[in-house]
Parts: structure tokens; C-alpha cells; sequence
């Protein structure tokens, strides 16, 4: 009996990241084939057989035993996973984009690339190089997958971002600004950027003279809207505004 | 040297349940003094002071001691604890509500609690016995202590949710429902019910009938909304609508 092939556990310094889970495997298989290495497969994934298939269509080696996802197993069961190769492709400077400054959490990062895709706005810039790993299995699958259907790039500061995309429109977050109805009313541009920040700290005072400020409205009763949500709430009011989404 | 005072590890069948956290306590002081039976002060507190002369106002009993901490920290630091005993206090005939449908992750449940409480809509339904327990100490955290500033209750169907309030106009979100916009357009009672299903699952299609079904427009790029970013859309619209927040 030959030795079970393993997942590597993951690293950061790594050039390769796993999906773990069936939905985001087929994710991957279907939106960035290219980047796939292996999949492995689990005795008792039901639907294993048609994943193999177009594994073996597009020539991705498929490892099959179970042995492999005990490591990588936490609570949940997992029966599908994919290696794959961490890819650049950086927002592009014709789109709208989402831009996050220091986001700590990988789950509201994953999250909020898969409320991205779902509003359709496919470009996203991460300011700060101690923002949560994109790439980690726990940022994928908090996205379901979505990552592979985006462009990001990380940049080291705001300024770095802005040197990039000179043209953007910016819009920072902050208690402080003005009300997302009114600030909606009166913007003017496709080719805007939503600026979010860190899920304790917010944006910094700086942030207020990088564009302008929009506040969601809310009431005294929280301190601030959890990070995803207002995200949410803010890229549904543009992908509203500028057709992103079919309504 | 007597023995140290200790938080009982939480089980759904106890009458009590702890904040976990210096913020969430705090919430919990300020909107429910009556409920709490005892605060937990660790020595590396900084505002430690503040919150056991607040506690010695109100006659709640504090435990000094670093010991209590250890069993119910985690992965990350926590400075303060509050045991309080659960309460019942239903939502209102007269108040628009967020209903969910069997929401099955304990952290959603939370962040969702925060969103309702953040966009003044108080009263929260919660439909199935097997649904995340709403005091489990995790849900609470979530929540950021919003639960406190909440009413609700749970109701062991959607029927048994309808007896109760007859009066409320449903809004089911369901991918085969309407256009958010246009269903918001022609909505004309601030008596809503804004239903959402389980995570995996969504709503079934029975909720089809039980209002006018709401689809949140979104891309092809995903098969649905994260829960909490779909009920922060579907509540801000409706809030936004009724003059619930400050514009």
C-alpha cells in the first residue's frame, strides 16, 4: 500500500491554498481551472463521481482517500477539497470597485467577497499588508467560493491604492459622513470606490479628506453595524443606483 | 485563601447565562440592570473601576479574580463577564418585526440581533424550537450585547408566529420573489414582518403564500447572500422606507 497523499497544511508563505468543501471546489473547477493542482476526493462524497469527471476533462489529478481531510476536517465535515495556486489579477481601473482597509477578520473577509460578487461589483483593493490572509482555506470558504470569481490586489497604504486608481470616485464609511441616501442622490459616476475599514477601529480621521464620507443611517441603539453587513448595505445601494444588479 | 468564584459553563437548560467581554456587559448594565446576577472583573481590566462603581450602585455583586476567566476565554482576551438570568419579553403587536426561520449558526443569530437593533427594528421572532439558542454566550457575543436592547421570543412554527400577530404584512425573502425596489415602492403599512429562512436552506416554498415574496436582486456570480448581509439589506430598505433611522 502506497502512503496517503496529504493536504499541506497551510502557511502564508506558501504559493498554494486549498478550498475545502464541495460548493468551493467546484467554485474553483468552474471560474479559475487553470490555477487547480489536485483535487482530493472522499469516500462518501456523494456527487464525487461527476466532480471526477470534469477533473479528468480538464486534466486536474484527482487524489481519492480519506485519510487526507482528517487534518484538514475542523468541525464541520469536508468532503471535497482543491489545491490550488494563489493567482494575482488586480482590480481593474475601469470598474467599480470595494476597497478594505485592514480587515482583521478572515470570516468577514470571505464573507465580504461573497457579498462582492453577489452585488456585482468584482474589484476589490485590501490596504495593509496585516489585513486578513485572502487566500487562507478559512477566507475561501467563508466566500464560498466567490474569491475566484474576483480581481483584488493588496496594497501597503491608501496612497499606494490611490496611485493606482487615480480616476475612482471615493466614498469612505464613517460615522461621520453624510447620509448614504443623500450622498446617493447625488452621485455621479459608475467608476466609484466604497472605502470600508478595520472591524474595530473603522476608518481613521484621514479617510474623511480621501473622498466623500457616507454614513449609513442607524440608530443609537449599537455602537456600528457589523463590518459585512455594512458593506452590504452600502455596495446594494450603488450596484442599485448603477444597474450592477438586474432588478 | 477561600476558593475562587467561578462562571458555571453555560447549558441551554440553565436559567442563567453570561456577556462575555467588557462591551457587551456593559450593554447589558445599561439596558437590563435587573437581570444581572453577577460581574466578573479580570485584574488587567483598565476600566475596571468605572464599571464596579456602576455595579455598586445598582446592588449587583462583583467578583474580583483572573481564575473565573480562564474556563470561558478562548482565543481571544476577555476582561469582563456578567451573569444574567434569561428573560422573556415577546415582541409587540404594534411594532414591525425581523423573523427568522430555524437560523442555524449561533454568530449569525448574533450579528443579526446587532443588525435589527442598529436599524430600529426591535422585535425579533424567531420560528423553531431547533433554532441557535439566543442566550448561548456566543450568540450574545455576536450580538455585541444588542440582545439586551431587544424583544423577542420563540415560536415553534410560522403558524404559531401568525396566531400571535395576524395583523402584520409579510415580506418572505425568497430567491422567486419580487424586485426589493419595486416591492418597497408599493409597500404601504410600517406593520411589517420581514421573514428569513436558514442558512443553507433559505425559506421553503410554502412562505411563497404567506406575504409578498422578496427577492434581493443580486448576480449570477453566487447562489445567494450571506444571512446576516441579506437581512442588513432587506431591514435597511424597509427601516430607510418607515423613517426608522434618521436620515
Amino acid at each position: 500500500m502506497s502512503k496517503p497523499e496529504l493536504i499541506r497544511p497551510y502557511k502564508k508563505e506558501h504559493d498554494t491554498s486549498y478550498t475545502c468543501g464541495a460548493f468551493a471546489t467546484i467554485e474553483l473547477l468552474r471560474s479559475r481551472p487553470a490555477l487547480l493542482r489536485k483535487v482530493f476526493l472522499h469516500s462518501e462524497f456523494a456527487d464525487g463521481g461527476a466532480l471526477a469527471e470534469e477533473c479528468a476533462r480538464l486534466g486536474v489529478p484527482v487524489a481519492r482517500g480519506d485519510e487526507a481531510f482528517r487534518r484538514v476536517m475542523q468541525k464541520e465535515n469536508v468532503y471535497a477539497a482543491g489545491v490550488f495556486g494563489k493567482f494575482e489579477d488586480p482590480p481593474r481601473p475601469d470598474q467599480a470597485h470595494i476597497v478594505l482597509d485592514s480587515p482583521a477578520d478572515m470570516g468577514n473577509l470571505g464573507t465580504i467577497l461573497r457579498t462582492a460578487a453577489g452585488l456585482n461589483i468584482t474589484d476589490v483593493a485590501i490596504i495593509g499588508d496585516a489585513s486578513a490572509d485572502i487566500f487562507h482555506p478559512r477566507t475561501v470558504r467563508a466566500s464560498m467560493g466567490a474569491l475566484f470569481r474576483l480581481r483584488f490586489a493588496v496594497y501597503g497604504s491608501f496612497e499606494a491604492y490611490r496611485q493606482a486608481f487615480p480616476r475612482h470616485e471615493c466614498y469612505p464609511f464613517m460615522l461621520g459622513g453624510e447620509a448614504l441616501p443623500a450622498v446617493l442622490e447625488s452621485a455621479d459616476t459608475p467608476l466609484f470606490a466604497l472605502v470600508f475599514g478595520n472591524e474595530a477601529r473603522g476608518l481613521g480621521d484621514e479617510y474623511a479628506a480621501a473622498g466623500r464620507a457616507v454614513r449609513i443611517p442607524q440608530s443609537e441603539l449599537v455602537d456600528s453595524l457589523n463590518l459585512p453587513v455594512a458593506v452590504g448595505i452600502g455596495a446594494y445601494a450603488f450596484a442599485k443606483k448603477y444597474g450592477l444588479v438586474q432588478l
